[in-house]
């Protein structure tokens, strides 16, 4: 879905987001007060084909900002700041859906990922490097 | 790829895992120590669809074990303990291959998930449940 509905260049040349419709009991099914920060990490997945494009954190505000959007809202743990991706680098990402787990504690973040992608690198994905490969369910 | 080589019942009807073929240089890039507790996010994906199955913790010790075994290794963050998914459930993970995100600080492990699933609800993924949904890029 990259540059899907994007213009030339410039932030004026790309849509805004569209809040999202919410299940407010299940909204508070998140367990932020789990962490001593009250952050939950919030796995960003492309809404497209299922790659795992990066992991960040969310407060309560920044999920807040994020339904109310419809782009992703994040908090810098390093930065101690809330940032919006792709409001510096252009590569916006587009909320489709947003899953809690079983115990409250982690989000999956479905989105359209515009411009090259979700990496600060240039790459596509964060993910971009393997440390180990095997055999899955190996033969017998 | 559930129930994949399983057999009927038990631990012993199912394989051993198989070492992972490693690359030491990018093992290194994992930064444990940017965490007070040493734990990284391990975000398990299943390697047939991409699912994401769960979220859960890696120190360095468990990810030498998932690495050495080729099935999944965590910390329990409340627990205090290393655990193997599937040693009491049987729903075993086989680990394909270990990623690093671009700046270390967390994995995602592709898996074939053997037996229900990876959540203990007995459900496939630990996300099951959809706080929001939206239309992504929204037309213009």
């Amino acid at each position: 879905m990259t540059e899907a509905g994007a213009g030339s260049t410039g932030a004026s040349a790309v849509p805004e987001g569209v809040a999202l419709t919410v299940d407010d009991d299940l909204l508070g099914v998140v367990d932020f007060a789990k962490d001593a920060d009250g952050l939950v990490p919030a796995i960003v997945q492309d809404a497209a084909d299922g790659t795992v494009l990066t992991v960040a954190y969310m407060d309560a505000e920044a999920l807040r900002r994020t339904l109310a959007t419809g782009r992703s809202w994040f908090y810098s743990r390093s930065r101690k700041e809330y940032w919006q991706k792709g409001e510096t680098s252009g590569d916006r990402q587009y909320v489709r859906e947003v899953r809690v787990d079983c115990d409250g504690d982690a989000l999956v973040v479905l989105v359209d990922q515009h411009g090259r992608g979700a990496c600060h690198t240039g790459e596509r994905t964060c993910f971009f490097r393997t440390i180990g490969t095997g055999p899955g369910v190996p033969a017998r």
